[in-house]
């Protein structure tokens, strides 16, 4: 047996420093976005490659219009500080939710052992000295905070980066699609680099403190360290949620008064909707996605960490193949770090066909070189034989094994990623077919389109049964966990692809709002074509990395329960799986629901006002944008309580009620079953997207048939475009989130059902 | 310990007595709905109480108008025709595959042991000597046949009374709208008695002939006979697929040129694919639906047999308590009977807003006197206390936890059938929501409708899960077995109301096309909304039987194929569970984009008539009806290959190559996966359909805001209506075909998969 090449030392320095690389390439790029200066007095950085000393490909009039500037950053203002004010009112119902379950986390893990403070018997290694579950409540609670902040500082920097990006990214336009895109990427870039530093960063200062208390029972830290990721899906539920209903709730309410009703573009300044619809895509799709990937990450190290504290890396206390998935992560830093700068600096991209294949190659290339990546931290940081826990067991697994499960996982990320854009880009057939069924209506095209996400299940499913086959073979939860960060690892890439499609969708806006020409339209409108791509790519990534996740947590849950099979025909675990497979379905009527009934307060309203405004439809009127963002943000705050409250809920009934074993199918039925639907309506939406995008470009003479904006085809596309909305951007990524929060629950709270739970069928 | 009241010899007349009783009175009720002549010479027929004898309260222009009447007579013969030909196109296919399969299933199982004559030790008890495998292989192979040759004359002779009774429910309303009311309750009571009274006979008359071979090996005779449900299961499929995908191809054509764009009323006669979409109704809906149920029922039956058999009564050879299945189903007839004559005979209906309530009243009785008769069944034909066999174990039971079994089954189907009636009814706030949000346009209506149907999901999995654990918990697989056969005791009743309603679609379609008056086509219409509730009730009681069928089944297929736990935390398992649940999207995915072409191209073929043919819309050119019927046929028959070879071969290759384990998961995955698409598809279809023949009927104040016909709310709603059409007629009710089916196909493979399967795994 080969030991362990790098020493615990090297380990302590090389994590914090990725760490701080990563955070250090964010405020740099965020640098260079910010050279894009709101003022027409363009001043040459001299020796920027990609910048500003040469003239462009594509140089636009109105470069040098002072007043467009203005108008450009008084809008981006307005979206800023509306979204500001959003996430500051969300956060603070989310922060005495947070506050109140702190507390019933720190009640329900105390009372395991009646509060008591004397130390007692470690649950798995029985012959050895714990510190008391009293410990165990006080630091899960701490990790649970920690995790809730870091997912907040996560959502808001990105929300922040983007508002701050967006008008920039117009401006950008009028030099050419390259210049443009590359504001975008960079800001994403900002978003996703800071995201997985801080990530990193917090937790492993977490677990270095949490260590000066706990010492030598890893058991116990590392069950602690699990509230992390509790916290961090928590509030990346409300955000999601929260975020989700309200950009769809003011897109919904635009595009059914402006586009439909008024036949006004999209993002035109006259509707009221359209500030509280700009701030939505920063809201949701940023903050929100922000905080659901920052959760993934989270957990996926926490089932990790949990899984490896009760192996022989815990066992024999070896620090640096303990933090195995930080090491990933770390290195999945610096790979992002080279990827990035290939799009940014090595290869600009000219044209609007170059965008699509840009982003792709981002994926292709940090995947590829994520590969010799994981190949040399599992050279270093493992022994060449050791032992994981396996319900009960210890099974021997080599490291080259392991290697496998974070390659296996890294690559169903980029299969999902493929297919994905194989089923939402409007370059394929799949896209054309659905865009060419609006021939015949809106009837036609939403069969087509549900069809399409349907289909779309079939590969991504295929590829993370394989992944969790051999994974789960080689290396039983822990192999699971570390497919999931596998896939995770090039985070900060799939998060700057991610983010740059809302960030380019708000510059479309600010375009259309500034009263800029047509071709900076259309230039920010391919930008955003690629960008709904991304977009469902990110949620499949999300998705994939989910249902890893949750295997993983349910796994260790499982363990931690002391339930040793899962056994479906059983009566108790059948009925928590259907009820389990039904609550995807459930939520998902919630959301949708939610979604609906604000956008009919918001074209109540929008209405309201274009019947009352004098010369609204003329331009001489000013709409009411301010009572909008107010209907957006009331309606969201009120309707993400009830989803909330189902997911975070259910868990904690079924334990206490009904049991560890009917808890278990639960969880496997909302995983198998969940899976399905996010990734379904995740596509849909974005096909329905795109065909009304490829409708609107007419860029072949197929699309040229069906249009032109207007067109009977057309209307039936935005009809589809309406309907996909909820579906792509609040139900459907909402689920990952369910999934995955009530399986980390589960852990978390394990120690208190295996000691009181299942109450009624006690009584019975 | 009590024995058993009921002789044997007593069974052996009671059960073909009732399905002779059943019989007879299907043909007493077809004789009545005879009564109603082609001709305008009404004569009375004295003595009877609903009869002719009495004028009318609602009493019509036109009774005497002969021209009407010779019109509707050849509509309905041109309707009967197209049925016809089409269902012996389909089952020339269908035909030439059950052959194929047949031959099979005779190789697979013959090959269990090498198609050795020998007899040899049976399977659960090695200490008896049972008949061959190569016996089982050909007994199976001929009660496949006999299944599959029984589902066929049952959707095709409901097929024949529908079309025999829709013209006659269409002159029956010029009285009125409660005699057209019994006509077609009538019509659907003989396609429900002939359908239960059939099954019934020939499954009794089966097991006796089987028995003259295998005499006291009940184990493989009951195992032989599993092969019934397979054979109605699987001719079920093509029928519901086919017959799904033919008519919605010709209703969502006719719609979308008809309705949507030429602005003329449905089934008016200058629509070409008018006749292929009243034809479709009767494949469709009355055929596929026959032979659905049908299957449900066989395969409940068999699954409670064959668990049976390997239990008490099977090794102790009680015949009566082993029939105690078929005694519940001959009990169910009886029934059935009673409450038919209260709707017939004791209650007449006399206004429109009787027709729901009398519907319902249908299943309120028929279930509160079943509940007594399976009382009576079980105290006369069960031993007081008996082992129920349960993985490997005899479990204890006694008779009146037995009946408890049932009942829960019974009442599961009652609320279910209730919360279906509640989402699907516009006499309640969830579809007048629905069509109130038509307000907004067809996105808001069909985002409001996809919440209603993942909503309405919610208690039916609940009232499942509720009878799935008391019933496993009381009496293992055998209880489940036994509360499907309680949901499915009623079905005569439950099939007649669910027939009632394409009857009634059809008898408004010929009132239309004969050009009958607006109050006629206002009744008829009447009777359809009623229809698409019951409907709608009738898929979920397919659909929550089929969830109980398919558990029995599974847990049958696991006992057989001796695995002792399905455990999920199993990589084997796992994978099968996610694949499993991904299979209905598949599926859905297959069947929904089929009925998407085939509609593109009726669309085509109609507009190029209305273009090409001279006069056709003012009503003096013939549109050519038979060019549309060819086109509905063709890609049905065309259309129905892959998605049935999906289901039909997945259970083997996944048996084959992955073995019994990933099989039991794949089963299990997409047991509880399918059935929440299923009742949400039903539930979202029936819902927009009634939406929209709510704001039609502009019965309330609120409904008369949002019509008119042709006004923009009515418009969405045309929208919605469309695209429920594949979701609740062709992949939703599929689907429940698509689980049962997998595991009694599992279940008569389980001995060569025992053997032989599960390569791969062996390789590697």
């Amino acid at each position: 047996m080969v030991g362990i090449i790098l020493s615990d030392l090297v380990t302590e320095i090389l994590i914090p420093a990725a760490a701080v690389v990563g955070i250090a390439f964010a405020l740099l790029q965020w640098l260079l976005v910010s050279k894009v200066k709101f003022s027409a007095d363009r001043q040459p950085a001299p020796g920027r490659k990609n910048g500003y000393d040469e003239y462009l490909v594509e140089e636009e009039e109105g470069l040098d219009d002072q007043s467009v500037v203005v108008k450009c950053a008084e809008i981006q203002s307005a979206i800023s500080e509306g979204a500001t004010s959003f996430l500051f009112t969300e956060y603070q119902y989310v922060g005495i939710f947070m506050i109140a379950f702190a507390i019933l986390i720190f009640l329900f893990l105390g009372s395991v052992e009646g509060f008591s403070t004397k130390s007692q018997p470690c649950t798995y290694s029985k012959d050895k000295i714990c510190k008391p579950a009293l410990a165990n409540a006080i630091f899960s609670t701490l990790s649970f905070l920690l995790g809730a902040i870091t997912s907040i500082v996560s959502g808001f920097l990105g929300m922040k980066i983007a508002t701050y990006a967006n008008a920039r990214t117009t401006l950008e336009a009028r030099k050419g699609v390259g210049k443009a895109f590359i504001t975008a990427f960079r800001s994403g870039a900002v978003m996703g680099f800071l995201l997985a530093a801080n990530g990193l960063l917090v937790l492993y200062i977490a677990i270095n403190l949490f260590k000066l208390y706990y010492g030598d029972d890893w058991e116990g830290l590392f069950e602690a360290i699990t509230g992390y990721g509790l916290g961090g899906s928590s509030m990346a539920l409300f955000g999601r949620v929260g975020g989700g209903i309200y950009t769809k709730a003011a897109d919904v309410g635009a595009d059914l008064v402006g586009k439909v009703e008024r036949n006004i573009p999209e993002d035109d300044p006259r509707n009221p909707a359209v500030i509280a619809d700009n701030v939505g895509d920063n809201v949701g799709d940023i903050a929100g996605m922000g905080s659901d990937l920052f959760g993934s990450y989270a957990e996926s190290s926490c089932a990790a960490l949990v899984v490896a504290s009760i192996s022989s890396f815990g066992i024999n206390h070896e620090f640096t193949a303990m933090l195995y998935p930080l090491l990933i992560s770390s290195m999945g830093i610096i790979v992002c770090l080279i990827t990035t700068l290939v799009a940014t600096d090595l290869w600009e991209i000219k044209t609007v066909k170059q965008i699509e294949p840009q982003l792709k190659y981002q994926l292709i290339i940090s995947t590829i070189l994520m590969t010799v990546g994981i190949a040399i931290v599992s050279w270093l940081a493992l022994p060449s034989t050791f032992t994981i826990f396996n319900f009960g067991v210890q099974k021997t697994v080599t490291s080259w094994k392991l290697f496998l499960c974070v390659f296996f996982g890294l690559f169903a990320g980029l299969i999902i990623g493929f297919v994905t854009e194989y089923y939402t880009s409007n370059a394929y057939s799949p896209v054309q077919d659905v865009a060419d069924s609006c021939r015949t209506g809106a009837a036609t095209n939403v069969i087509f389109g549900l069809a399409l996400g349907y289909k779309s299940v079939i590969i991504p499913i295929f590829a993370i049964a394989f992944t969790i086959f051999f994974s789960f073979s080689f290396a039983a939860m822990y192999g699971i966990a570390v497919a999931a960060l596998g896939m995770l690892s090039t985070i900060a890439t799939g998060l700057a692809i991610d983010a740059y499609g809302p960030i380019s969708d708000n510059a479309g806006g600010i375009a259309e709002m500034a009263g800029m020409s047509h071709r900076i339209r259309e230039r920010t409108d391919a930008l955003d074509a690629a960008g709904n791509t991304t977009a469902a790519i990110g949620k499949g990534f999300a998705i994939g990395s989910a249902a890893l996740v949750s295997l993983a947590l349910f796994g260790a849950f499982v363990s931690r329960a002391g339930i040793s099979t899962v056994d479906v025909l059983t009566p108790k675990v059948f009925i928590g799986l259907i009820v389990g497979a039904m609550l995807p379905y459930w939520f998902s009527a919630m959301t949708m629901k939610s979604v609906g009934s604000a956008a009919l307060k918001m074209v109540e309203e929008v209405r309201r006002q274009f019947n009352t405004i004098p010369g609204l439809m003329e331009g001489t009127g000013k709409p009411d944008y301010a009572t909008c963002v107010k209907i957006s943000t009331d309606a969201s705050i009120k309707e993400m309580i009830p989803p909330g409250a189902l997911v975070m809920l259910t868990p904690l009934i079924v334990g206490i009620f009904f049991g560890v074993e009917t808890l278990s199918g639960v969880l496997a039925g909302s995983l198998v079953s969940g899976v399905q639907i996010a990734i379904s309506a995740s596509n849909t939406g974005g096909a329905w997207d795109n065909a009304k995008k490829y409708i609107e470009a007419g860029a072949s003479e197929h699309a040229r048939t069906l249009g032109p904006k207007g067109s009977d085809p057309h209307k039936a596309a935005v009809i589809g475009d309406t309907i996909g909305d909820p579906l792509k951007d609040t139900s459907g990524p909402s689920l990952n989130i369910l999934i995955k929060l009530m399986a980390v629950e589960s852990l978390v709270f394990a120690p208190f059902f295996a000691t009181h739970g299942g109450l009624l069928f006690k009584i019975l």
